[in-house]
Formats: C-alpha cells, structure tokens, sequence
C-alpha cells in the first residue's frame, strides 16, 4: 500500500529560501506541494492566503522572520494544526513562549540550522564525550571559514563545544580554552581547546577531537552549499507529520535520546 | 566515601599483553593488582597459582590463548566468579559455545579489540547509518596501513563496512563496492565504497565518510601505539565489575544500545 | 611609475567561459578588457570582429574549440601578435602541430586545466619525489568526486600519478597500483598507490602522500568552484604579455623549471 | 662497477642518537660504520679515539653538544677533512663562527632537524609562497602536538610560517596572526595565520594552507617516531661526501636552491 503524499504549505513564499524549499517539496515523491503563501492576505500568482494554505496541509514549513513565524504558530495552534517546522532565528522571549505555547497543542520542530549533517555531528559529539573519559580524552574543536568571517570561534564551534561540556556534564566557559600563545603550560585534562582557520571562501568546516594515549577519534562537518538546508527542512516535515504536540529539534529528528 | 579499589588478577602474567596490563592496572588508583598468574599451576617469582588468584580477585583480565581463556571461563562459573575481561581471539566454535555458557554465570566482556577509540567509531557509524537515509548519503569507508600489511581491507574497515551495513539493514556483502577502476558508471545509491593506501609505518587509520548534497559527515579514528589496549581493558574491568551475568562486548561498556 | 594595464581580448565572448573571462577581467586593475569577440565577423552588442580586436590588444584569452583555437593561432602568428592563453582542450595531432607552429612566432599558454592550485600541486608533487627515494618513501595518491563522476581513478589523479613517475623517472605504467583487494602481499617499494572515494556533491578533491617510516608527507588540492579557471587564465596573461615567442603550460606560469 | 661504501665515524657513539645512528649505518649497504668514539680519548668496548676515527672515515656523523661539536669542526678542518653532519642544536655565536670557519675547508650539513620529510615540507612551502600571491591566497598554518607541550605555536610551526614570509619577501613579525577570539573584523589578505591543537601523545602535525576563492592547496607533514632523523643524517652523509667546502643544510641535501 502507498502512503499518500504529505501536504505541504510554504510560507514566505517569495523569499529566497521559501522558493527553494518550494522546488525541493515538489522534487520529492513523499511529499505534495499543496499551497504557497507569502504574507496572510497576498493572493494571486499562485500564491493562496494563509488561510486558504493552513486548511489544506499537514505540515507548514516557515523559513521568515521571528514575528511571523511566532504568529503562524499561534494561529495553527488555535486551529488545532497543521504541524509546523520553523527555521527563522533571532527569536525574543516573547515570541519563544508564544511558539512553547502553540507546541502543547500542535507539533513544531524549529532549529538554527536545518543541517542533517551538522546536526548529526552535534548528536554524535554529544554521544561520544558521554563515554570518553576527560581524564584520558582531550576534546580539541577546530573550524575553518572564509576570510570575510568576523568572528572566532563560529556559533557552531561554540556549540560543538556545548554538546562536549554537557556530555560530561561540565560547564563550558569553566573549561574553554580559545587561544594558546606563547608559554601555556602543559595541557590540563579537561581543556575544551579551540583552533580556528580563516581564509579563501571555505564555506564551513568543523571537526571535534578525542585525543587520547596513542589514539585518536575525530568527528567532522563540511559544507559545501545551501541545499543541504531545504534537504534538513523535508527530513523534518516528513518525521513531525502525525507526530504529538511538542516543540522538537533536528536531534529529536534525527532520533537523539536527550 | 571512597570506593575500595577494584582488584584484578592477570592471566597470563608473564606475556607480553599481561606484563603491559599489571603495569597499566598498578598505575590505576581505582584498581588493585591483586594476583599475577600465568599457567594454572605455575608459582614463585609473584606468580600466584590460578586457584588462589580467583579466589582473591573481582575481575580476571586474560589476553592469553582461546584454549586457555575457554577454560578459565568454565572455572570462573564454576565458582561463581571472579567477572572476565577477555582479549584473546581466534576462538572455535566450541569454545564460544563454553565462553557463552559460562556467561550465563558470570559477566564477561569479550573483544576482538580493546580500543576504546575504534570500538566508539564503531558504535557511531552504527548510529548515524540509523539516521542518515542511504538514497542521500554515500557511505564511503577509507583506511590506511603500513607498507607490511598483507591484505585489504582491513578487519576494522569491513566491520566499519557491517557497522554502516547494519545500521541501514541491508547485507553488507550486497552492497559492498570494494574497488573502482576504469569506467564504472554513476556510483548507485545504497553502495558500500571501500578506498585503501599503504605506506611507510602507518599504524591504523580508518575513516567512515557519509557524502550528501552540499555537506559531508565523516567519522575516524587513527591508532598510534598499542598502549590503547590495556586502557580499554581497564574501562572493560571496570565496568564489569558487579554486572549481571551475561557476554558483552566494548560497546556495551561504551554504552550503545543493541 | 604605475604600469599601463595590459589590454585583453577576449575570444568566444557568448560563451559562459567567456562572460566569466570578461567580468574576471574587469575587476582586475591590472588588465583592461580592450575588446569581445564571437565568430570571427559577428559584430554588434559589444562585439568587435575578429580582426579589429587582435589589433588593439596584447594578450588574447581563447576558451572556445580545437578547431578554432589552431585557427587563431595561425592568424595571430601571421600578424606577429598579440601573445595567447588558449583553454580549449581536445585537439587533434595536426591542430597541435598549428600550435606549435604559431609558437615559434608569438608567445602561447595553453593548458587543460588553468587551477593554479592544481597547477601547484603537480609542481609540487614531482619536486617532492625527485628528492624522496623511492625505498623509503611510498607514494599514494586519493582522489575523491562526486558521485556522477563515471570513470577512476580521475584524470587529474592519474597527472599526479605521472608527477611522481616523472621525479622518479620511472614509467608510471609500470609502477602504478589501481586497485587493493583480497590478499595482495607486502607494498613492494616504487609502487605508486591509487585510492578512490565516490560521493555527494564532492567537486574534487585530490592528495599524494610520501609515507616512510615514521613520518608523512602529504600534498593536495580541493576545489570548491569554477571561479579558480578564470584566476589561472588572468595571471596566465599577465606572464605572457611580452614574453619571448614559445608554447608554454601553468607549470612554466607558476616559475616551475622543466 | 659497484661504489665502495663511504666510511663513516659517529660522535657521541655512547648516547642515544649515537647507538641509534650506528644501527642505521650499519643497517645501510652504502655506509660502513669505520669507527665509532665518544670523548675525544675514550677508548676500549669498540670504542676508537677520536683521532683514529677521523683518519680512516670520509664523513662524521655527529649529534652531541654545541661545544664538542664546534670543537669537532675545527679539528677536522685543520686535518682537511672528513666531511661532517652535525645535529647538535644551541650553539652560541661563537661556536657557530668555529663552524661557519671550518666550512672554508671542508663541507658541513648542520640543520637543527633532520627529518627528510619536514624539511621537503618546509621547501615546497617557501616555494608555493613565491608563486600565489598574497591577494588572492590566504596563507594559514595548523599544528597539533601532545598534551606535555608547553608552548605555543610550536618552533616548526613558527618556522613554516618564515617559509611562507621568506617566500613572499615579507616579515613574518608584521603579518603573522597568532590567535582570533571574539570580533575579530574581516582577514586582511596577506596574513599569516596560526591555528594550534594540543591533546593526547601527538607527535608532532603541522600544515599550511593556502586558502583562494573556490580552491586549496594544503601541504603537511605528520611524525610518527624517531627513526626519521637518523634516516635524514644518513640521506646528508651521502650527499656531503665529497661536496666542496662550505655550510649546508638539509634543504641543499634536497636540492632546493636558495
């Protein structure tokens, strides 16, 4: 027996990301791009109104600004569905509890990064630093960007770094060690060391480190383009569709235990 | 309140393997070395008979021969104890047959290897095969060894091979692409690639790289020396230590579900 | 005292490399783009013949055909000028011998590939195994592509390949290992080893490692997108403008001796 | 016609490099260990004194202290010779005057490592440097050593970072960046960065990347042992033998000029 396609609804419709999950949707058996929506009420060109789009869906996918994603939440929730999956950031508090609240009605995956891969290295990281003992196993996070990066360490270095300090239930900036220069001393067990690379138009690397007596395990990341994140956007509206109420991330998606 | 250390009997006292683990147990606070046997009736010199260090010990490290661990197994559930860790390899079938009855008894981890840097990577590529939809990402294995090594791949590349095979449920021998010459077409989805180097005195190198779209997760681990063994067989005595009875190997000890 | 901007044609101009060519040219203060051409006698939209712009330029820039390329050579030959870099590839045995006729007269650059990266490497690769015995020093060479690539291992590995061969003088026929499977016995010294990783969306990424005992040393190349052809061709253009009459490659660009 | 072995004495025969020195010599069909001393006048237990070891060798092999090394030098420059390769490292001026003195009349290779491969890595860094320009190719060196280190970056590390200066005629004080944290603005072309991992019993990794839009060309060098340097002194014994007077180091016995 053949499942039906899931229907899917994209907000933003018209933005950059909004087109290219539209085009992902339709490239994907499973799935049935049932409605295009940009702003509640702009209609035409295709496009049909929020409304029109909520009632003919099983999932929305929501890559917009805070304020919308946080008000589609509310409405879904008071209609009682369709699940949603968010990927716009830069969140206030406010609009975080509006988006908890929604989730003890609908389901509502939302994540920073819709990377599979990246969020698959954050799990396994995780995973990893649970069992290595810090005593025998030093952590080292390196990372690589373009040259017109500003800062250092990347977000994501930084939450590689986290997924280290909570598998060993630490606190991060207790043992965070960003830079070595010059005499540092001999490296004390525990360090979560950070070495950073910037140059060329490298898109993003990342690598964590286990270095042991005579052994190494290294976990790493690269990214070569943005499709990776429409590809991340499906894997989520396939795995919330049907699901209970919750707000989820990429880890439960990818089936982490927390 | 402090644990009373754990105390260990080594088997096989006057082997390479069970002089480098009575080191690696005396330098362990939480560990006491508290007999050295090597055959059953062999004494003087520090060496205890076999019946007196069982009877004085919680757990027996054997990296001896598959005849001699087979029989120490049968004792040790005779008696009802001491736990084993047990190294040895090239077991036949009537001697995992006694190792499995006498774990009905006892608690006894048994490895092919005690790395706890490999036996991690393992887990791990089983995990994120779980995960990460073959029909998306290549699963491509690499490995390199020193010059003197007689044949490929490796032992460790091909259970990376099962570990990627199992965590998919397909059969490895299927999907298995173990090299590439000439004009082999597009490469299909759900293929197994296997890439091999030799040279110098390459220890052990072994890397899972799973490819998509625009990113690429890659998991490996590089051995250094052999110093690694008596590390892992000391988390294993560790962990075994007042377990249920059962056979397990280091990924249970490193925790991953089954 | 400032240098006057070295004028560039640019042949093919409707083509993608050639538009390519053309913005790459504008954004470089050191080159002026002094004209765009087609076929020979289209004019119009931005276009000078053939003819007008060989006379107003110092260096023509030909990614088009075999067939084309020998002809502009011949021509430019005729007229004792301007100086070329041709990226055409596919010639035949007489275009060739056009080619090198045209040389005797004005100076060439031509290439198959203009990656100055790549172009490095290679240089690099054969310095290196000039001076590395080959009882010592294993050489290895991996190479990584997507997972449409059809044929193995790549035409830029097997160049490599021809790199070591050639440090080492020896024939790289007779020394190449393509594949590793099964029991295949100890690396016999002077081997040179080919790996071959398949996945994703991997654009290229190529290594050779020199492996003795104890030590590594590993060179290599990863591209991440087209616009590392235009940055070869533009500082190809600067190098021949003005150079003595001769057919030249990247190699000679990059100050290589042969 | 077959070569006679070149005759070779070592210095310092009781220490540690010493012994190990002699077993590669003798391990080595080219060479024949003609004598070995340790003080000038020790003698007995297969030791020759000093001076009967000079008059039946053609090069000294020599890895002992800045003082006996420079007194070595001046000894064999009065007799005319043998030839020397000397490993001692901390000499002060006036022991290197004595030396640079006695390569007047005979030939000296003097290096403060004598790994073939990081100076074959340190070479072809200097030379990829004088050919991508700073502009468009961002220069960024990677080290990574055990957890016992104490400092940081590491010499070799600081040293390749000359190369790549020293290649493109530039001081490496004024453009080297040694850390990035925090905001750090956008990377100026022409830096030269450093990026430094500590953990586990890491011998010693060190690379540099040259970093361009779209492509990247890395080179690196990994120690496993120490077997290396006695191979690199035994590579500059037979390159010195017979060379004509002057200072040398393990970049001339690779044959890059200068």
């Amino acid at each position: 027996m053949v499942q039906p396609p899931i229907r899917i609804a994209i907000a933003g419709a018209l933005g950059r990301m909004g087109r290219q999950m539209a085009e992902a949707v339709q490239a994907d058996p499973r799935l049935a791009l049932a409605a295009r929506f940009h702003r509640p009420s702009s209609v035409g060109d295709g496009l049909a109104s929020r409304d029109e789009a909520l009632a003919m869906t099983d999932v929305v996918i929501d890559f917009t600004t805070p304020a919308a994603s946080a008000d589609l939440a509310r409405v879904c929730a008071n209609w009682g569905g369709p699940a949603l999956v968010i990927g716009s950031t830069g969140f206030d508090a406010g609009e975080l509890a509006d988006i908890a609240d929604a989730a003890k009605t609908i389901p509502i995956v939302r994540s920073g990064s819709f990377s599979l891969g990246l969020n698959m290295l954050v799990g396994l990281v995780e995973r990893a630093a649970r069992a290595l003992a810090p005593e025998n196993w030093d952590a080292e996070i390196f990372e690589a960007h373009h040259r017109h990066k500003i800062d250092a360490p990347s977000g994501t270095a930084l939450m590689l770094g986290q997924a280290v300090a909570g598998g060993r239930r630490v606190d991060l900036d207790a043992v965070a060690r960003r830079v070595r220069d010059g005499v540092t001393g001999a490296r004390p067990a525990g360090e979560i060391g950070f070495a950073v690379v910037r140059g060329g138009s490298i898109i993003g690397e990342h690598s964590v480190s286990f270095c042991a007596e005579g052994e190494l395990v290294t976990l790493s990341h690269a990214a070569g383009d943005r499709t990776m994140f429409a590809r991340g956007a499906i894997a989520a509206a396939l795995w919330v569709s049907g699901r209970s109420p919750g707000e989820y991330d990429m880890r439960d998606v990818l089936g982490f235990d927390r």
